[in-house]
């Protein structure tokens, strides 16, 4: 048996080290706009990998992509979970919430600790689940069939960069040159090694692992019955990625049978550990130490009393990684090889981030192409938006993991996240909607200084961030008991000008945030036309276009709260 | 990273070596009858397989795997191309026909060169193109559900067998102890090779090789335009599975994108050599003789111009093995391990010949585990089905080879196999329907003595098959032309007595058989009921049953021929 032919005396322009998600979907942009593309993969399709649940901003900024470089299977099919469902894969789950269950270890659950974060039904539908073996076959094919060269089952071992190219070894001996190359071989970090860029230890505060798997006969936990009960919030817990929140760590339930119409049985299951508190056992299988687990936590138990792997579990150690620089002349890495991509599953941001850099890189090689000039200073953005995004998510995950100390300081730090993802997407909505009449490149999120996807360079939202994560320091610290630092942080919430009054995120009792109710529209329309901040007024201009009350995946009229 | 767990010490009853469409079929028949199962793979979900398209014979046979064993999943979701199109996988394509177009080198196809079986819309719809990643993942995980303990990425490299038992041995050291192992590797061979069982060379007149892949952009052949034209046929060529046929060769065009709904973007495509005459090239890569083959056949170019292939090209030697035994105490080869199973792709006769043995086993099996008696005796039938069906696949496909030679001989020699699948298919439709009353096991088709799905063992027919297949073999010997050979053909069929007469098999200007017309409903009718013979009056009672005009997806109505 042989596979496909080498034709190494070929020059590409640009080399992408990887053909998943990333490598896929920058391959698909670049082919499509008649750029010689080089993909190489040390696998090959179809195979299994996380990152699993989009956030708005996925979507958001996969419609900025379909906009602005035209492909029209990204612009058709997959910038809405609408679109990814009927026509790229059934076999996708649909996410209506960000749920977040607090247990206590030997208790079972208290159906008045919990949280989430319903995401209201807009024109396309809810957010997705993503069964990534389809999703990434589809964007690498979507690459080659706009002329990008794949080749599989090939793994790199070589990278010469100099002033007139790039040279890519691989391990059976051919070379590939190129003026270009892009690593996007996510943790394997072909270049990051080659080029001896990976931090060591990594430059994070955040230090989890995680065991994961895929499931079968998992049950719905809102149709479980529990001693105390189960939380009865607007979405179904299962209707959503599911966190199940603990003092040391979180475990993901992303079902990908949720959802009328999915052919798939399957829940992606993943158990994330606070690394320095409860490290790998070294004397258990990942079955036992999952087996372990579920026997400390009777609720989550019944949820996986039937459930079973249908592929080995994984069990990793350390997962963040970062790297000294990221974008050098004739190379970058993108979010997920820099490390920036995924620091922790927590609140699903790894897919968001990678494609916001992507969008960033894109535009910035069809130029460098164009002009023939690959300098590191004509990418230097890359830098800054990856430096920042791990920064903030740093931040953002670490602190979070504190707070999973306690309910209180959950239910209230939960809030600054919810309250920088909403105020993120207004700002992205608001710059697609204004590229999409104008196609002025320079209201778009990478034109200027890297705005992030969260709202961290508003300058209200950076400093009540920032001063809340402090407060949690304090309680790190001991400084602060557990009560008094979710005091002060609602305390802080109530003082805040620029969140709509109607997420009401100054209220302990108001758990659940649903800005799709009638109610919650009409008295957030009412504070956009009175007392809002000019800057939230302008972002939120038209946002009334998305809204589309008739829509069948309409819940406007949810009842309120049951808890 | 670490994997599952290992369980050396557990005794199974069943060892499965394989987890493939046959290891994840039976697998999920044992498990859910609670039979303590193992299976073992040297890789994992989700991967690529051949075998694609079905025929009616395999929803016939999963229709009765479904009601004689019961697991919901096959009998629910597994039995009709319309609950795999919904409840399994939306990624697989439809098959309304059969489509055979007769090529000649270096010449534009000639649109009366051509013959298509046309499959009548049943109850459930027409025929499936199976992606397989999806299908024997989902097999393997239902054989999960109810409880079979599934090793990934491991190679069985020992296996010993004696009166208490068996043990595999792993290449990682392990060690599993079962009652009874089942080789299901396919063309691995794992059993067969440990017990030296592979002939060689193997012992079947067919010798072919091929080269496949999957692709994108493969145009509809419908709709090219063509100096000659295209074929108008009752069914379009591009909804069905289309052989391209050609003097020493055909190729395979099975998209997966032909059906509404379909997610897939992607076709397969396998191009068949005779392998004496045209042996694999050693100056040449798959790719360059992929483009060798369309520069000799103009209207094939033209459907394939702006295809390109989304995974590497394989390019195998001779595809036939076979082996000396299939039965012993102990163990079994399936149908694709043993050789019978998969002689050529022509006729997509593999999924069918497989399903057929894994029927008769998993009732045998279930006998064996219950009376503790794995003896080879027991499990005999198997043997003769398996070299049976290697037997008349081997005559059957060897010929057609011969018969690619003209279309003449093709155009009469393919109603020999048209007529005897149909009344296969008559045959276990009736065996289905008894057994779906009284599920009394004397009614099915492993019962007795082989019948195997082709009808070959009724003393007319075969004695019509094997009279034909002589002339062909006349014809290669050179003591009859292809246009004697071809009335010779056509005269038998003309004096067939049990051939409906709407098939028009002895006209050679019917050059498609459409049995779904109101027409052909009516003229088959009034035959059964007048000068049918009784055998087969008897297995048509009752098939107006599975017959719905009103099915969406009726073409009752579709116009007789167009050439």
């Amino acid at each position: 048996m042989t596979g496909m032919s080498s034709d190494s005396k070929q020059q590409y322009d640009v080399a992408i080290i990887g053909a998943g998600y990333e490598g896929g979907l920058l391959g698909a942009i670049l082919a499509y706009k008649g750029v010689k593309v080089l993909m190489v993969d040390n696998s090959i399709h179809p195979r299994f990998a996380l990152g699993e649940s989009t956030v708005r901003h996925t979507f958001r900024l996969m419609k900025i992509i379909g906009e602005r470089f035209g492909v029209p299977e990204i612009k058709d099919k997959f910038s809405s979970a609408s679109g990814l469902h009927t026509s790229v894969a059934a076999s996708c789950g649909e996410k209506r919430n960000f749920g977040f269950i607090y247990h206590r270890e030997g208790q079972h659950q208290n159906p008045t600790e919990a949280t989430q974060l319903v995401i209201p039904p807009f024109r396309e539908g809810y957010e997705a689940h993503l069964f990534r073996q389809d999703i990434d076959s589809f964007l690498t094919y979507t690459a080659v069939r706009y002329g990008a060269t794949v080749k599989y089952r090939t793994s790199v071992n070589n990278v010469e960069i100099d002033g007139s190219g790039v040279r890519l070894g691989t391990a059976a001996g051919e070379e590939f040159r190129a003026r270009y190359v892009v690593d996007a071989s996510g943790s394997f970090g072909v270049l990051s090694r080659a080029l001896n860029l990976r931090d060591n230890p990594p430059r994070l505060k955040l230090n989890t692992r995680c065991l994961f798997t895929h499931m079968i006969d998992v049950k719905e936990y809102d149709d479980l019955v529990l001693p105390n009960g189960v939380p009865r919030y607007p979405e179904r817990w299962y209707n959503g990625t599911c966190h199940h929140i603990f003092d040391g760590g979180w475990l993901w339930v992303i079902p990908f049978n949720n959802r009328k119409g999915s052919t798939n049985q399957l829940v992606s299951v993943g158990l994330s550990y606070d690394n320095i508190r409860f490290p790998r056992p070294k004397d258990m299988t990942p079955e036992q130490e999952w087996a372990s687990f579920l026997s400390k936590y009777p609720s989550i138990n019944e949820q996986f009393k039937d459930a079973k792997p249908v592929r080995d579990w994984i069990s990793s150690d350390r997962l963040q990684t970062s790297s000294k620089q990221s974008v050098g002349d004739r190379w970058c890495l993108t979010a997920a090889a820099h490390g920036s991509g995924f620091i922790d599953a927590l609140f699903s941001r790894g897919l968001a981030s990678s494609t916001e850099v992507l969008n960033a890189l894109a535009s910035r090689l069809l130029k460098a192409v164009k002009d023939d000039d690959f300098s590191r200073e004509k990418f230097e953005y890359l830098e800054r938006v990856e430096e920042a995004n791990m920064r903030i998510n740093d931040r953002l995950t670490s602190t979070s993991y504190a707070c999973f100390r306690s309910f209180e300081t959950w239910n209230a730090w939960y809030r600054i996240w919810a309250l920088g993802v909403g105020l993120g997407d207004l700002r992205l909505t608001s710059a697609y909607r204004k590229y999409k009449k104008s196609h002025d490149e320079s209201v778009l999120p990478d034109a200027e200084e890297p705005m992030g996807l969260f709202f961290s360079q508003h300058a209200g939202y950076g400093e009540l961030f920032e001063s809340c994560a402090q407060q949690v320091d304090a309680m790190i610290a001991g400084s602060a008991s557990t009560q008094q630092t979710a005091d002060e942080i609602f305390r802080r919430m109530r003082e805040c000008k620029f969140a709509p009054p109607s997420l009401k995120l100054g209220d302990p009792n108001a758990k659940f945030i649903n800005q799709g109710t009638i109610p919650a529209i009409f008295q957030t329309l009412k504070w956009l036309m009175t007392s809002a901040p000019p800057e939230i007024k302008e972002m939120s201009m038209g946002i009334m276009a998305d809204i589309n009350p008739m829509s069948p995946h309409s819940r406007w009229r949810t009842k309120p709260a049951l808890t």
